[in-house]
C-alpha cells in the first residue's frame, strides 16, 4: 500500500479484496456449482470492506507483509459474509434486500443459503490454515484460535443470540453494549489484533492500546449503524431503513435519540484516537479509519 | 485405551467423548445461556460416536497420544453435531426427531438452532487451534487445513448441497456415490487421517492404505444407513424410518434393493480389510470398526 490519501487507499483495499476473494472462493465450474455460485454471490461485489481496511491499517503498525494481510482480510470477510447470509434468513431477520440486491436466500433458496453460509465459515478457517500468517507457526495457531473465539458463541454468533433474545425487551445501555461487543465488536477486534500480529511482535502496552482502539471503534461502528438505520433511507443504505425500530429491537437511538447517539459516537471516536496516542505516523490509517467509520453516511 | 474387547472399547470411547465434549462446550451459566444450552443439547448425550472411534482406532496405528485424539474427536463431533442441527431445519430435511429426542429447532427454536450450529463449527476450529495435536506446529496447521476442507463446499457442506439438488432426480450410481463421498465420506476420511497424524509420521504407502480404508468405510457407512432407513423401524433407529424414500431421495436401496445394497456393503467391507493388509495388529481396532459399521442395526 502506498501513501495515497484515504479515499484512494480505501478503494485500493476494496479492489484488492475483490480480487483476493474471487481467487479463494471455489469456481462455479467446480461441483456443486449452485453452492459455489451462492458463496460467491454472498462474498463478492459487496460492502464497504471496512474490516479489511482495519486489517490493512493495523498491519501498517507492525510492518506486516501485504500477502498475510490479504489472507486475514479474506477470512474475516468470508465470516462476515456468512453471518449476513444467515442473519437475513426468514428464521432470523427475514430480510429480502442486502447491499441493494436480493438476499442470498431470495436469489437462491433457503437451504442453499444455509449451506453457503456454513461453507463460507469452513473456507475462512481453511485459508487461515493453508497460508503462512506468521514466522512462528505456533503464533499462527494462536491467531487462528483468537479468530475462532471471535466467531463463536462468546463472539459473533453469541452476539446474534443475545440480539435475538432482546427483541421487544427493554435492554439497559450496558446490556445493549454487551450485545454489540459480541455481535460486531468481536470480529472487528480480531481484524485489528490479527492484522497487527501478521508483522513484527508488538510490546504488551502497544498491543493493549490497539485492543482498546479496536473495542472503541467496534462500538462506534454499531452506534453509527443505529443512527443510519433510523435516519437513513433505503436507497443510500442498500437495505431496508428503520427496520430495527419496527422489529422492536433496542438501539442506541431508542436510548439516546439520534442527536445523543451521534454525540456518543463522537465521544468514542475521541477515545479511540487517545488509545493510539503512543503510536507514530504508522497508525495514521487507523486514525483516518476511525474518522471514516464514525462519519460515514451508509 | 486398553486391549479390552470391541464392545467394551467402544463404550469407553463413547463415555470419554461425553466427558471431553462436556468440558469443551461452554457452560449454560456463561452468557448467552440459551445458545450454550442448545449447543450442549446438540452435541452431548447422543450418537454412536462412530467418528471418535475411527479417530482413536487410527491413532493406534501411529501410537498417537490419547489427549490429542480426544481433541480431534471432539472437533469432528462438534462439526457432525452442527451438520445434523442444520440438516434437520425446516428448510432442509424438516425433521422433528433425532436420536429419539426432539431435534434442536423443535426443542429450542429455528434461529437458536441455526446459531448453535454456526457456533459449534467455530468451536471445532477453536479447539483444534488451541490444543497441541502434533509435535510440529506446521503439521498441525496442515491438519487443520485438511479438516476445514473436509467440512466445506468440497466436503461435507458440498455433499449436502448435492443431496438437496438430487431430491426427486434419478441419480446414477456413480452420482449417488459422489454425493456420499462428500456428504459423509469427507468427514469420516478426516477422522482416520487426522487420528493417524496425531502420532508417529506414517510412510506414504501406509498413509495411502489408511486413506483407501477410510474412503471404503465411509461409503459402506452410507450404504448401511440406506439399508437401515429402508428396513429399520423408528424405535430402533431413533429417527423417522423410510423418510428418504418418501422424500424421493435416491438411495442405494432404491438402486440395488435391500439385498443388493447389503451385498455391496459386504464387498466394501472386504476391500477395507484388504486396504489394511500391510498393517500389523495395531490396525485391529480399525478392522473391528469396519465390521461394526457394516453389521450394526441402528
Amino acid at each position: 500500500m502506498n501513501a495515497a490519501d484515504f479515499p484512494a487507499w480505501s478503494r485500493e483495499v476494496a479492489g484488492r479484496m475483490e480480487t483476493v476473494l474471487a481467487g479463494l472462493l471455489p469456481s462455479p465450474r467446480i461441483m456443486p456449482s449452485r453452492l459455489h455460485d451462492a458463496m460467491r454471490y454472498a462474498a463478492l461485489n459487496g460492502g464497504k470492506r471496512v474490516r479489511p481496511m482495519l486489517v490493512f491499517a493495523a498491519g501498517r503498525v507492525s510492518d506486516a507483509q501485504p500477502g498475510r494481510l490479504e489472507i486475514v482480510s479474506a477470512a474475516v470477510e468470508l465470516v462476515h459474509a456468512y453471518s449476513l447470509v444467515h442473519d437475513d434468513l426468514p428464521c432470523m431477520d427475514d430480510d429480502v434486500l442486502r447491499r441493494g440486491k436480493p438476499t442470498c436466500h431470495v436469489e437462491f433458496d433457503e437451504a442453499t443459503a444455509l449451506l453457503a453460509g456454513d461453507a463460507l465459515q469452513g473456507l475462512a478457517f481453511q485459508v487461515l490454515a493453508e497460508n503462512r500468517l506468521a514466522d512462528d507457526p505456533d503464533e499462527q495457531l494462536r491467531m487462528i484460535g483468537l479468530f475462532a473465539l471471535a466467531c463463536g458463541s462468546r463472539g459473533m454468533a453469541g452476539g446474534q443470540a443475545i440480539d435475538l433474545d432482546a427483541v421487544g425487551k427493554p435492554l439497559t445501555l450496558p446490556e445493549l453494549e454487551n450485545m454489540h461487543i459480541h455481535k460486531t465488536g468481536a470480529l472487528i477486534r480480531a481484524c485489528v489484533l490479527l492484522g497487527a500480529r501478521c508483522g513484527e511482535p508488538l510490546e504488551a502496552d502497544r498491543h493493549a492500546g490497539l485492543d482498546r482502539y479496536a473495542r472503541l471503534v467496534g462500538l462506534a461502528f454499531q452506534v453509527v449503524d443505529d443512527v443510519l438505520d433510523e435516519a437513513g433511507d433505503a436507497a443510500t443504505l442498500g437495505k431496508t431503513a428503520g427496520k430495527d425500530r419496527e422489529a422492536g429491537k433496542p438501539t442506541y437511538t431508542s436510548h439516546l435519540g439520534i442527536a445523543g447517539a451521534r454525540r456518543f459516537a463522537a465521544d468514542l471516536l475521541a477515545q479511540a484516537h487517545e488509545a493510539l496516542s503512543a503510536f507514530d505516523a504508522r497508525a495514521d490509517r487507523l486514525r483516518e479509519l476511525a474518522d471514516f467509520i464514525v462519519k460515514r453516511d451508509r
